[in-house]
């Protein structure tokens, strides 16, 4: 086959018509099927009305050569994808031997008793081939329609991913053409902005090749930079212009792969044998949560200090009365003073300590919202600066967190270049 | 008219199919449509094909009163809205007068030449009325195409909200019907799953109004429950049943806001006057981070620990050696005298500590993956139970910090009911 098989992608659920959700499994389809080469050419998005679910299987299996379903196999009476395919395919729906041994071996490990509402879920139009859900109580299911190959797929998207990954891409790998397998790669990068990044690209790489796609997504609070191809005759190009773009962009890129900005440090802290610890105030667990995430976070992070008053800070860190009273609580003698007693009382190797104005309220003149102090290092090594990051509350903490666990990894590398955000402290500076 | 006009939306783009950008267009376009009292019946999603695009105008303006296009009307060569509508209607392109003016205008005010990509954007079908674009370059326009006005919009979000603020919703609020107007109520809930909650329903509610339609939707790890309804006539079903539904499931209702768990914490701690605070050790500052999300937190919460070593557990909050030995981290006396030490040093009136196998590692066969122990309460009023959520560990974190909360919050109540998830420990015990 030269032309890749075509794919088209049938969405059902009210929530995707009134808003109440942002459809996000498409773009997960999407990039997992280009993976192995497939693309979507065709997306319809429906509500739960059988009639217009059963039009849109018949339309979309006619045209494609395949039509994943994703949604509507919940136990609830709303949930359609089901009967709609039975319809469609003119069978019955019958209890599936195997999705009846799913739900009750699910049942079982957690001692709930199979209620009439996920018995409803082992209902299957006669035929189809069971697709295995390792992850929940909704079971897929595949069958012919036509020409086409119809795959029903949950709706909660962790359900969904393990399902592509382990079930569906793998018998689908044989669809895609032979001239034309789209690769990515992708790196993530923190400390440069979209518009300084692409302007640096266009000052550096004049030799850009037509066939290089570049993109860029942000994958908040890190930018993600993505080249891809669409030819297997041009794959080659990927891992030389990474090695361009990891020169041009040098410490900003923190990763190549999807991993978290508290992943990579996990692993750099692992690599080293060091131990870590935060001392936190406006950021108030956030760091502590990013790191404790990771896996395996327990051999390098023994204690976090979530340290929110004044009052807290003396006595869990030792923070002096007369630090916090002539300079104030985000202050420069006050974080380091927080990161001294966070790394005495922990013994950790290295740490961060953070003291800032969240907002929305309590912000001053000469503090406002938006400032932080951050202090970084070991006891022999500190060091301590100002930012400012104007922005809501929930990103504010985001971004101090990420910055946090950033200038620990630069810390680590022994890093010389300035990330952008250190632009910020001059700004406020004049 | 009786019924409300049937609406289709028609997005386009590569990006959209590719899965580079989440389209959050069409939500916008559901909501501001809904608060005129219109629904989108169906969407469709197509990339930069003409044919495709030519079909999809024909096959969706059929079956809807009207249908919003939206995307592809940008200067460059992938940009194919007009050029299909044009097709469609069986007319030229024209250079429209209306169009022009506004690019030069556009251009002239900023000090631009006009170039020839941005001119192209003036070339329309012929006969079409120009819908004027506040924002930017790209003129929206529409026309009709048998019984269905096509409307075509601008992709950049901003300037899709603009038009249909100004230019498209005031031309369509004839459309909706006397009779139609869709109004809906969304409970929030914790402690009952959704099979069960829909058991409960159907157990006892025999006397279900048709008119009211009942919806569910994850809100992780909220469970939302909608009602809504369609007709004016049966707004008065609303108020009553949203009484029925909160008698029904109690203390269960988080709330009938948007709001989080952590904002409906901070706002009955406040309310009553009383400080909290938190001993992690799985949840490694997850509690905390919920909890200082809430604008105003600082005002109940000064102090949080994240104790994630043996050690940890015993210098920071006076963890005996001995009950570390005797039970194990993960064990009733532990996340007690946890909880004891982190009331004893805060000063705090109230707490939860929280200790378990968040995993992937560090199970074993007495205590696997998924176990968690929790206290909570004040230091005259301290209970405390085992739990068991075996899920991936993100999910884990997530459900038991916002168990911690529920359970809080249940405390302040006085509550009686018992949470679903009090089952998950008997299951454990056998």
């Amino acid at each position: 086959m030269q032309k890749p098989a075509s794919v088209a992608i049938l969405l059902t659920g009210n929530e995707l018509m009134t808003g109440d959700i942002v459809d996000s499994n498409s773009v997960m389809m999407a990039e997992k099927l280009a993976e192995i080469g497939l693309k979507i050419r065709v997306k319809s998005t429906v509500g739960d009305e059988l009639a217009l679910l059963c039009a849109e299987m018949r339309r979309l299996s006619a045209c494609s050569d395949v039509l994943l379903v994703n949604g509507g196999l919940g136990p609830t009476a709303d949930d359609l994808t089901a009967q709609a395919l039975a319809e469609v395919m003119g069978v019955s729906l019958v209890e599936h031997e195997g999705a009846l041994e799913h739900l009750l071996a699910w049942c079982a490990k957690r001692n709930y008793p199979l209620n009439e509402a996920n018995r409803k879920q082992a209902m299957l139009p006669q035929g189809v081939e069971l697709v295995p859900n390792g992850n929940g109580t909704a079971v897929g299911f595949r069958a012919p329609l036509g020409d086409c190959t119809v795959i029903c797929t949950p709706g909660v998207p962790p359900e969904l991913a393990l399902m592509l990954d382990k079930e569906i891409l793998p018998t689908l790998r044989h669809l895609a053409s032979d001239t034309y397998e789209a690769k990515r790669i992708r790196l993530r990068l923190f400390g440069i902005g979209e518009s300084s990044l692409q302007q640096k690209i266009k000052d550096n790489c004049p030799d850009w090749p037509e066939a290089l796609e570049l993109g860029f997504r942000a994958s908040l609070p890190l930018l993600e930079l993505k080249l891809q191809v669409e030819k297997r005759e041009h794959h080659a190009l990927l891992p030389q212009w990474e090695a361009r773009m990891r020169e041009l962009f040098g410490e900003h890129v923190v990763t190549d792969d999807q991993q978290s900005m508290g992943e990579v440090l996990v692993a750099q802290l692992l690599e080293r044998g060091l131990k870590v610890t935060c001392a936190e105030s406006c950021t108030g667990g956030l760091i502590a949560s990013l790191l404790t995430q990771v896996s395996g976070a327990s051999a390098v992070f023994e204690a976090g200090y979530v340290t929110y008053s004044n009052d807290i800070k003396q006595r869990l860190l030792g923070v002096s009365e007369r630090s916090l009273q002539q300079h104030g609580a985000v202050s420069e003698a006050v974080v380091k003073e927080m990161l001294s007693g966070a790394l005495h009382h922990s013994g950790a190797d290295l740490g961060v300590a953070v003291s800032g104005v969240a907002g929305p309220s309590g912000g001053s003149e000469e503090k406002p919202v938006g400032t932080v102090w951050l202090a970084w290092g070991s006891a022999t090594l500190m060091r301590a600066r100002e930012f400012y990051f104007p922005m809501s509350r929930k990103r504010f903490q985001l971004m101090v967190a990420t910055l946090a666990l950033d200038l620990l990894r630069r810390h680590m590398l022994g890093s010389t270049e300035e990330p952008w955000y250190f632009a910020e402290r001059q700004r406020q500076k004049g």
